[in-house]
């Protein structure tokens, strides 16, 4: 079940850099984790911003909430998610193979 | 090059709904020529509305908008365009694979 | 799995008004059909709007579309749906009994 | 009588931390309180948000206010509140019920 | 119990001129008497709108619901409805009078 | 003459106690003062908010203004003024006696 | 007394041309009446938009709204007033001749 | 030509009370040269907030910028301008004498 | 003088479509002279938007609103007026040049 | 391959001011260098902000983006892109010649 996901970040300015490098490195190692695990399934930063696009892959509500809620950024995070659903235009669909 | 784009459809109710029913027709035809050429890579309807949000691989900006403006529902879309980059966390980057 | 669901209906002033009657009449049956079923959980009136606030409990984003989509006031209504997740002070998960 | 209630919490970063625990966890204590007493109906969270969407049953404005302004993390929320009025399509009503 | 309602009117431009001014008419009777049985407690024009801020007092978010739908111009207001509690430094709470 | 006023209150968390109680104090006097001299003829608290919704009658702009300026959370409060007028309906004008 | 008022004016397009010309013609004689009068102190156009940007000078917001609502194109107008108040850095103000 | 500018304060409550009390008397002071010189026009605050609405008359876009740029608050304030031009209304087109 | 100006168009669904192109056609004939004469001096189009953002060269604001109120399309089109000023950085200044 | 950027600064009050003049002339620096490279097309201030409008001329989204990321203003500046394609008026493509 598919859901997009724009996710813009905000650390604030007086954060100990070393605690924002720490912080930054673990949010990628865990943004590639689940990328190999096919949850997160498409992720793309947005040009100019500090925010990325994001399609995730998840079965419930549930599960993406706890996912965006253990990435380490997320206390710095804006987070808005708008669920997904098959488009009758989508080619899978129209050539019959989904 | 990629781009997230976001459609909401708004045909008006006193359009005649032969001509409704052919737009649809044509547009649903484009929208699957265009898939299958690799250039709409995604398309996803937000639940709940009459709008879908794609993302469409084309080489120029004046090459996205002549595709945008060829849809058949052109004229009764509002259409909001946002370039997207590579991120750096995208695991395709991270594996030095891309 | 649950999902909050606003609805604004806005009919055209100048719908046919047996059209219109017919329309409401079907809505509401159906609403009460899925509300029977165990889909509409809760249905709420905004005091002084013709709108309503919703809770749903579906399966999938895809069944949550069909079924909104199928609703006869769908192409008069905007809809804002947000995804729910369960809270951590829901008094059911402190007990321990869900 | 009902009232729909969305509190979006931002606690400041460079709060004290053990305060912070200590906030959450009586806000926890009180809301599960407040949920047996029958007056918090229903309680939960945003996907992807600090925050929570919520369904208060109290007999006056008054009531909710002094619910509401009780919470211990209140000085740290941005709450809106909407009252809610029973609906015609409510099944409830339909079979005569309530 | 009282409530905060403001409605912006917009009659379309369309409107029978004979039926606006019954529909005018009907509302300016209408108001009269709900201000006389003292649930329409104040009523004021906003200077340069056609909307009016008013302050409620009534039982139930239901019974508010209830007397603004059966408005004879409710189906051409947009209607905000914000729930008033009695406030700290109100002078009648402040001399124990109330 | 009068006036409509919000005042959103949001003071600063940082300011110390002592001297914000002090101010708190202090307005809660002044606007019993103000209360009890008929300026300040109305006074609501918003359901779930630090906000007023209130109504003045001053003579002219600039003495409303002197007397919000003139508040102790003044430098702490987002204030909108809506300017109102007599209501064609306001059963007042009705029955002739205003 | 001033006040600040700003009028975006939006005639339908399907309005019977010959009254188009009327009303305008007969608002633009108005307004003449009013500056003349010197309650319409000033008026100046919005550049690039059918919208005025005024200084109105009355004694009081019934007496505004009076004239705001007398204006020919009032129907076709979103108008928003902004009270204002002498200004402590006015040069006649420092000056002391005011 | 003419300048429609609105100034809104946010002077940080931390900033140093001396240079605070400096910062608003080299405003108030330059504020005056610049209505004396004829570029400032007009000068009013808008009631219950920290903002000004003016009026510049200068010959060019970059003389204004230069002027705004160089008020003691500049660091401090949110400008909005809107360039003005003569209204087809305005009296002193009307009689020919502009 | 420059001034940056966005032109969102929306001429109705109705209009007569002999007339609309007519429009459109003597727009673009309009928009290629004032090209030539230097005045309009960039004009670009929104991607996916019947929209234009274009830089005007005049020399005053009524300048300005003359030709955008001359515009063919003008009845239909929002616009949007920016005042642009030299930037500090501009290379043109940098290099002491201009 | 044209994109409209607008860039808005705001540098925290409390940088260190020997940080910040530094910043300022190492962005002015950068700036200069992309105009030369013609990356830059376009510099312009905003009247009355710390803003500006430009016009970048890159090949990719990807490009642009490691461009603006690379502005050491960038961690203070909110930026927002718009593509933009070729307008069928453009005087260029009117006359055969681009």
């Amino acid at each position: 079940m598919l859901f997009h996901v724009r996710m813009d970040v905000a650390i604030p300015y007086d954060l100990d850099p070393v605690r924002r490098e720490e912080l930054v490195a673990t949010e990628r190692k865990r943004a590639v984790e689940l990328q190999r695990s096919g949850v997160w399934r498409h992720l793309w930063r947005v040009v100019g911003r500090y925010s990325n696009i994001s399609i995730f892959d998840v079965d419930t509500n549930d599960g993406l909430h706890a996912i965006l809620e253990s990435l380490p950024l997320y206390p710095y995070m804006m987070i808005e998610v708008t669920p997904l659903a098959q488009h009758p235009s989508d080619v899978a669909i129209q050539i019959g193979s989904r």
